[in-house]
């Protein structure tokens, strides 16, 4: 039988659908695309191979249930397999493996627990294919925008209603996937920190506080698409020259900001789509995507509304039209203050170095907690890299992360060895 | 049997593919593409009506002759079907409904060549699909760069050679459509202005000096991916923000050069492509396409080497790497003073109002101007919109094209009424 190590870097490997970890272009299994199937049906096999139960709920969540008794309250555990284009392969399947590896642990320790144990795979994690994230756990929580969601296109003009279909799953009922009160007692999410603060500081746990929750906002900047060679350069109505601006602007704002502020706020011109985007026509449409963070709500509220007023300011200064849509709003997120002392205790009587810190990601977990008493756990990212092939956390880390859910599930659920 | 104005609209729209011109998203007919194809096929059927020959030659040139003695030399005329992505119906195709219209009038009148006349539709003119431009007329010239075209691709990483193969082109044989010296006497095309200059001042023809062919550079900026919530805005390495102000470097310098040059310059930033270019990802690759043009030479390529000189200064200030590719210079064409000559007189004695200007656009007569006396015709876009669907010329402005031709290839041929 393998070793805790060895089996931890064969599960991640299973569900990565990979030999290697070290892939020059990484990982793509966008949400709904058949490589989320293949690793959530690599889930099932690892899961029935621990004993579990396992079922795909109405919305394509991946559920493993240790069952000791229906009646019983049951601890839930959950991360996602997705990941953007070109990603990591720690990010999500880190926090799949730990999970699946406690169970393992207490199984191993002949541990008898009193409550139930869950681990889902949430599907649609990420907001790469859709520009909208954790569509699995939003819609067990029951914060689902289906009429919004209904129009909401991929790059290749595929709707999520689409994406769906052809996953397998029913527009009709998939929100029958959302769960009653009783459903959880409590949920805990274990995640790669993918910034810097826990490998900067030689930490080895985070215990999170807050999340700050993105504001997306689309810029789409007017012009008129013309001739590069034949329009004189006073007489265009280029939407680039009089949008990209913002971009600097973005940045600059943010670092001022930053040396003010007492929660740190991040900023991110992240897309852009320049319309025809040919080399002889100037660009008449420009679409710029921008994300801000901070778990200071008020902070990212007044900073989305001085970007607001910049656009307007270019669009003035340059005489073109500008359409500024918020894509997503939601309050910062905080986690249940129980269940974070619970591990700063656990992680102390472990000799473990810990640190309370927020998250600049969104999670599933945020979803969970407005119904569930949740906690949010970090892992160290290799130089704060993540969304890149680079992303690394060494095994050593995955392995204390086993530690402290063991420890954690073994006071919960007040199991005794058999 | 329809009246010349009547003909040419029937012919625009048969070339067009279309039973309306007014259409929102306009025409899209790319490069070897099949709307090429069918462009091409409507050509054939237009061409032997008026009792042309016809065939396509090896790169897929459509060719179509007058053939009254196959040892006479031959007047070509010529221009193309293919478009942007959304642009206007006139763009390349005025010119040959006008070569046509021209032949029939000639036709009409009974007027019998002595020379024999050819309408050519080259194939690929436009660089919207592939970067390159002009592919049909650089074969003819014999200016081709097979090689190099070897490894260029369209968005969807099909190669020029693909492209070619799947519209029927053989690859190894396609440069034998080069021709011999003694082919054309001379050669003309007729296109819309694609700028504003002859709507503007109330001209009815533009005879064009010089075309003022780009230069175009690919500018990649190296950044460093990571995820947009976790990266502190200060230890980032964000591709996007770094290379952007290139955008307005380039409107700018080109503004303050057009205050004191006697030739204009036109230089745009009309493509970006930002990788992974998705919402929770901070840029970390990303592409400019600029495109510099000016009939005079030394003015537009000491432009480039300051646009390059800004890209290193502002790598070395966002310490992030620059990569910049030349994908095209080439000397300005200056066209045939004689011809020139001809159709200055000619528009005199006509009675038609026009100028003597340059073209801000390469078209497909800058290859043949190469080899064979060439000269280059202009009617009015109005508001020089083009690359466009609100891109537009009034039937009255085709018909006078027709005239123009008519009686040039009357003077030309030494014919007489039959």
């Amino acid at each position: 039988m393998f070793d805790l190590k060895e089996w931890l870097l064969q599960t991640l490997l299973k569900l990565n659908l990979t030999n290697f970890m070290e892939l020059k272009y990484g990982f793509t299994r966008l949400g709904f695309s058949k490589q989320e199937k293949l690793a959530h049906e690599q889930f099932r096999k690892i899961a029935s191979n621990l004993g579990l139960k396992i079922w795909q709920d109405q919305v394509g969540n991946q559920w493993a249930l240790w069952e000791v008794d229906p009646n019983a309250p049951t601890i839930g555990m959950g991360s996602h397999l997705d990941t953007v284009v070109e990603g990591g392969g720690y990010d999500g399947v880190a926090g799949i493996v730990i999970a699946l590896g406690a169970i393992r642990e207490l199984k191993r320790k002949n541990i008898n627990p009193q409550k139930n144990i869950a681990v889902i795979c949430f599907i649609c994690e990420e907001s790469a294919r859709f520009g909208i994230s954790t569509i699995g756990s939003k819609t067990i929580a029951g914060t689902i925008n289906k009429s919004m969601w209904e129009k909401v296109t991929d790059k290749d003009n595929i709707t999520i209603r689409q994406a769906m279909e052809e996953y397998g799953i029913n527009w009709d009922h998939f929100q029958n996937a959302y769960c009653e009160e009783n459903r959880f007692e409590s949920f805990i999410e274990l995640h790669i920190e993918q910034g810097n603060q826990l490998h900067k500081n030689k930490k080895d746990i985070g215990i999170v506080y807050g999340i700050s929750t993105p504001i997306r906002l689309k810029v789409t900047a007017y012009g008129i698409a013309n001739h590069t060679g034949t329009s004189l350069m006073d007489e265009r109505n280029d939407a680039l020259v009089a949008i990209s601006p913002l971009i600097s602007i973005v940045q600059e704002e943010a670092l001022k900001i930053n040396e003010k502020s007492k929660h740190p706020l991040v900023a991110t011109v992240s897309t852009v789509n320049v319309q025809p985007n040919v080399m002889n026509v100037i660009p008449g449409t420009v679409e710029l995507g921008i994300d801000i963070r901070s778990v200071d709500d008020k902070l990212k509220r007044d900073f989305a509304k001085n970007i607001s007023s910049h656009c307007k300011r270019l669009a003035e200064k340059h005489q073109i039209k500008v359409k500024i849509e918020v894509l997503a709003d939601e309050d910062s997120v905080i986690r249940d203050k129980n269940i974070q002392e619970k591990f700063s205790e656990l992680c102390e009587h472990m000799g473990l170095s810990y640190c309370i810190m927020n998250s600049g990601a969104g999670h599933d977990v945020m979803n969970m907690a407005k119904r569930w008493p949740s906690g949010l756990i970090f892992i160290p990212s290799i130089n704060g890299i993540s969304h890149h092939p680079d992303e690394y956390t060494p095994l050593r880390n995955l392995e204390l992360g086993v530690s402290v859910l063991t420890t954690y599930l073994t006071n919960e659920v007040g199991g005794y060895h058999k």
